[in-house]
C-alpha cells in the first residue's frame, strides 16, 4: 500500500493542492480551484473601496479545502485512508476577524457591506497610516524587536491591519474574538483548535522566541483599547514547525473528505513552503522566488538585526535556524500590469498570428535588444517598494521614453527594474555579512521566463539555478505533511527523501554584467533620490490623488 | 471678377492648399497632398537610419504643388488667370543640399542611398553633437548672436544640419552648390530665382538684421572647409517680408498650373504663419500653436535676449516687428506615440463600438479625472526639450505608477506635462520683462481637444482663446500672397480685412489653479533635476543606448 500527503498552497488568486507519493516525493496529482471572489479591491457589494483595498472572502478557502483535495484523489483513484498527512501555506499577513466559534465577522448579514469585517490581503496596503504610527511609537519606545522586523513597519503586517479596524470600524474590533491568519483559521476549522502558528507570527506579528509579542505598553501606546489583545483577540498559543498542528476533526473530514485522525502539519508562509520543496533546508543558498510578488530568502545559524528586511524568524521556514526574510512588492504584477495597460492592439494580433501569448510576444522581441540599447530606466515600485525602504506609498517612474520607444523596450526596462530591486536586496544582506554561496530561483516567473532569470543572473554577477520543482509551495506543504505523518523523523530527512535539486543554472555573460553594473549605479541613484527622502515627489502625489479623488 | 490667392502649408506629413478670396478671406476651397516617403526615420531604401534621423523626400514637396493647387481651382471652378499670388509656408530648418540647378543632391543616382543628401526633417535631430560644438565655439568665442538664439544652438538648426554632412559625408558637402531650406528650395523652383528667405535666416541660420552670418572666423572654427560658405554654400541674398519673391517662371506654371508672372511672397515658417491669419500683428498676444509640436510666438517692438529662446528676427513674421519664437519640441507626438503604443486593445474595442476614436475615448475618460487624481507626472521630453532647455538628448519620464493606474491617466498626465512645458516658456517671457496681454491659440490639437485647452488654461492661470481660424498656417500663406498680389498695401491692411478674430474662450478653473499651481512646482523641480545637470541620467542612457545600438 501507496502512502500520500497532500500539500496546499493558498496563492493570492487560487489554492492548487498536490498529491505526493511519501516515499519518492513524486508529484501524482494537482488540483487549482480559482477564489470566486478574486482579490476585492475595487468595489465590495457595489460600493467603491478606499484606494490601496484588498479585501478576499474567506468562503474561497473554504472552496479550496471542498474541491482540490476530493479532485487529487479522485484522479488518481486513491483512497483517503492512503493520505497520512495534509500541510498548507498561506499568502500572509492576510487576516482576517472571527468569533469565538471561528465564524469570520464578514459572515455576519450586518458585517457583509464592511470592508474590516473581510480578509485583508497581504497586498492591503491602506493601513500604511497605521504602519506609520507603529513605527514612530515602536522607535520612540525603543522597542527591541523593530531591529529584528527591518527597523520599519509594513502596513503588510498583522498589527498594522488590526490598528485600522480599530480605528475605522471599532465596533467590527469590539466584536471580533480573535484576529487571525487565514492560514491559522484553517487550522481552527480543520483542527478545532485554535493557534497561532510560529512562521506566521514571528514574521508578521512582531512575535519573537525570547520577548514573544510587544509589551503591553506598546499595545496601549497604539491605541488604550488594543492594551490587552495578547491572550485575548491575538492568540497566545503559539504552535512551531516542530511539532504538528493537530489531527483532522470530524468537521474538518467533512470539509475536506479525509478521514478523521489525519495529521496536519503547522502552515508555513507561502512563499516559504519552497524551500524545503527545492532542498533548501540549510544556510548559505538564497532562494529567490519570482512569482506575482519577489520573494529572497536565506537561512543562517546567527542571528542579524537586518535592517531593510521583512524579517527573521527562527523556527520560521526550518526548525533551529534562523530564516531572513525579503522582499520586492511587485514582480510579475508590473509585466502583467504592463500587458493589460499598454500594449496595443497591433501586438495583440501579431500574437494572436503566432498563437503565442503576450507575454512570450513581448519577451521575444525584448530579448533581441542589448543591454542598454532602450536608453530606459525604471523604478519596480509600481506596488511599492517593500525591501529595502518599506514604503507602500512608493510608486513607479519609467525614464528615458522616446517617440520611437516600442512596447517590448518598456517590458523589458520593467523587467531590468525588478532586478536592480533584488540586486539592491541581495546586496543588503552582503553588507550585513551574511553569506551566499548560491541561489535557486523558483516560481512561475522565474519558470517561464528565461530572458528575466538571464537579466536577474546578469545584475546579480551570479548563476542562478531554476529548480525543477513545479508548483513548489504546494510541494513544501506536502513535505512537512510527511514529517506531521510520520514518514520522517524530521525536515532534513524529509527533505533529503523528497526534495527536487535539479535545475538548469544560468551563468552571468561578462558584457552584460558591465554594462548592468552601470545601470544598477543610475538605478540605486534614482532609488535613493526619490526612495529616501532627496525628493518626496511621490509621498506628495500620493497624498493629492487620495485628496483629489475623494473630492471627486 | 473675384479675385483669389492661394495659400500652403508645408506640414510634417502633408502639404495644404487652401483658396482664398482675396477680399473676405473666406476659403474657398482647400486640399491636402500627403507626403508619400512621409518622414523616413527608420529605414532608408532598405538600409537602416542613426538613431535620431529624420529625412524627407524632396519629391513630396513638388507632388504638393502638382497637385494641390490645381485641385482647389477645379474645385471651386476658379481660373489660374483669377490667382493674384500665391504664398507658402513651410517647417523649418527642413534642409536640404542642392546643385547649381537647384536639383537636390538625393536625385543623383550615386547619392540616392546616402541619407546625407536628403532632406533633414526640422525634427531630425542626429546633429545634437555638431549643434553642441557649435554652440561651445560660440560661447568660447563670444559670439554676440548667440544670445540673441537664446542662447544654445539647437540641433534642429541650419548650421549643425550641414556640419553633419561635412563630417559624416564631406563629398556630399563637396558637391552641394547650395544648402538651402526646402521653403527657399521651392522659391527657386518657382520664380528661377536663388535667395535666403529673412524668416528661415533668422530663426535657423544665426543671420541678423545687424550683423547679418556669423564671421568667416567662427564658421573656420568649426571646420576650415567651412571658412567661406557664406556667399558660397550659404546664400547672402537675403529675402525679408516687405518684398515679394518675384513672380512665377515658366517652369513654376508648369509645376502649379498657375499663371506665368504670378506673384510670390516670401515663405514663412508654419508655425508663423498662423498669426497674420488670426489677427496677430501687434505686439502684447502670445499665439500658442498646439500641433504635432508645440509653438509659442510673441510680438515686441523692443529687442530683447531671450534666454531659453529659440530666437528673435526683426521682421521674422511682420515687417518691423521683432517675433519671439519658443517652442516645445513634443506636443500632439506625444499623445500619438501614446496611443500608437500603449492604449490596449480592449480599449480599441471600446472606441470601436462607441463610433469613436482612441483620442476621443481617452479624452471622455480622462476629463472624468480630478487634477491630480492620478497620482502620476510626467516630463514631455520625448523630443527632447527646445525651450528652454535647448536640449534634444532629454527624454521623456512618467512616475507615480501603480498597479492601478489605467491608460487614461497616463495620456492626462502625458496632456498636463506638455501644460507645464508650456507655463515654463510662458514664465519665461515674463521674467525677460515681456508683455503678455492675451493668448490666442491655434492648432489641431487646440481645435480637437477642449480637455487639453481647459488644462493649459488652468496651469497657466489666464485665458485662452481658441481662433476659429481653421487651416491658419495656409490661410496666413494666402494673406500674404494677397500683399505680394497687390490687393493691399501691407500686411496690417491685409489682416485687417482678412483675418479672422473670433474664437471660443476658456477661463481658468479657481480650483484647479491651485492644485496645478502645486505639481507645476513639483514638474519645475523634476525640470531642472534631470535637465539642468543635477543628474544628467538621461544623458548617460543616451550614450549608452547609442552604443548598444551599435553593438547589436
Amino acid at each position: 500500500m501507496k502512502r500520500y500527503t497532500i500539500g496546499i498552497d493558498f496563492g493570492t488568486l487560487s489554492g492548487r493542492a498536490v498529491l505526493m507519493n511519501a516515499a519518492t516525493g513524486e508529484i501524482v496529482e494537482s488540483s487549482v480551484y480559482e477564489y470566486p471572489h478574486a482579490v476585492i479591491d475595487e468595489q465590495l457589494n457595489g460600493k467603491n473601496l478606499p484606494v490601496n483595498t484588498a479585501l478576499q472572502h474567506p468562503e474561497d478557502y473554504l472552496g479550496v479545502l471542498r474541491t482540490t483535495i476530493r479532485a487529487v484523489l479522485q484522479e488518481a483513484d486513491v483512497s483517503s485512508e492512503d493520505v497520512i498527512g495534509l500541510g498548507y501555506d498561506f499568502t500572509g499577513c492576510t487576516m482576517l476577524p472571527v468569533d469565538e466559534d471561528a465564524t469570520p465577522l464578514c459572515f455576519y448579514e450586518k458585517y457583509k457591506n464592511e470592508p474590516n469585517a473581510y480578509v485583508k490581503l497581504w497586498k492591503h496596503h491602506a493601513s500604511q497610516k497605521e504602519a506609520d504610527d507603529c513605527t514612530r511609537i515602536a522607535a520612540e519606545r525603543g522597542e527591541p524587536w523593530l531591529a529584528i522586523n527591518g527597523g520599519k513597519i509594513s502596513s503588510e503586517w498583522l498589527v498594522p491591519k488590526i490598528l485600522q479596524i480599530l480605528r475605522e470600524s471599532p465596533e467590527v474590533y469590539r466584536d471580533t474574538a480573535r484576529f487571525l491568519e487565514a492560514a491559522d483559521w484553517l487550522t481552527w476549522i480543520l483542527t478545532g483548535v485554535e493557534s497561532h502558528s510560529v512562521p506566521f507570527a514571528g514574521f508578521k506579528a512582531f512575535w519573537n522566541e525570547v520577548d514573544g509579542y510587544p509589551s503591553e505598553e506598546y499595545f496601549a501606546a497604539l491605541d488604550p483599547e488594543m492594551k490587552d489583545i495578547v491572550g485575548t483577540k491575538l492568540s497566545k498559543k503559539l504552535l512551531g514547525l516542530e511539532r504538528s498542528a493537530g489531527t483532522l476533526s470530524e468537521k474538518g473530514a467533512e470539509l475536506t473528505g479525509l478521514a478523521v485522525g489525519t495529521p496536519i502539519s503547522v502552515p508555513l508562509l507561502d512563499a516559504h513552503a519552497s524551500m524545503p520543496a527545492i532542498g533548501l533546508d540549510k544556510e548559505g543558498t538564497l532562494m529567490l522566488i519570482l512569482g506575482t510578488s519577489g520573494v529572497q530568502m536565506l537561512h543562517s545559524k546567527s542571528k542579524v538585526n537586518l535592517k531593510g528586511g521583512s524579517g527573521a524568524v527562527l523556527g520560521g521556514v526550518i526548525p533551529n535556524l534562523y530564516s531572513y526574510e525579503a522582499g520586492s512588492a511587485c514582480c510579475g504584477d508590473h509585466f502583467d500590469w504592463f500587458v493589460k495597460n499598454s500594449v496595443p492592439a497591433s501586438y495583440e494580433a501579431e500574437a494572436k498570428e503566432k498563437g503565442i501569448g503576450l507575454h512570450q510576444l513581448l519577451t521575444e522581441k525584448a530579448k533581441k535588444l542589448a543591454v542598454g540599447e532602450s536608453g530606459l530606466l525604471a523604478l519596480d515600485w509600481f506596488n511599492g517598494n517593500r525591501c529595502i525602504l518599506s514604503d507602500s506609498e512608493l510608486k513607479g517612474m519609467i525614464l528615458g521614453m522616446t517617440l520611437r520607444t516600442r512596447p517590448e523596450e518598456i517590458y523589458r526596462a520593467l523587467i531590468e527594474a525588478t532586478a536592480y530591486g533584488t540586486r539592491m536586496i541581495f546586496d543588503n544582506f552582503l553588507n550585513h555579512g551574511m553569506k551566499i554561496d548560491r541561489i535557486v530561483a523558483s516560481g512561475g516567473i522565474a519558470e517561464k521566463n528565461e530572458m528575466l532569470v538571464q537579466i536577474y543572473a546578469d545584475v546579480l554577477g551570479r548563476s542562478i539555478t531554476v529548480s525543477d520543482a513545479k508548483m513548489s509551495a504546494s510541494r513544501g506543504s506536502a513535505i512537512y505533511a510527511a514529517v506531521a505523518g510520520g514518514a520522517y523523523p524530521d525536515i532534513h530527512e524529509a527533505v533529503r527523501a523528497l526534495a527536487v535539486t535539479t535545475g538548469k543554472t544560468y551563468t552571468p555573460i561578462a558584457e552584460n554584467v558591465k554594462s548592468y553594473e552601470w545601470l544598477y549605479a543610475e538605478y540605486q541613484r534614482l532609488h535613493d533620490y526619490f526612495g529616501k527622502g532627496e525628493n518626496d515627489v511621490m509621498h506628495r502625489l500620493s497624498a493629492l490623488a487620495k485628496e483629489a479623488a475623494q473630492g471627486n
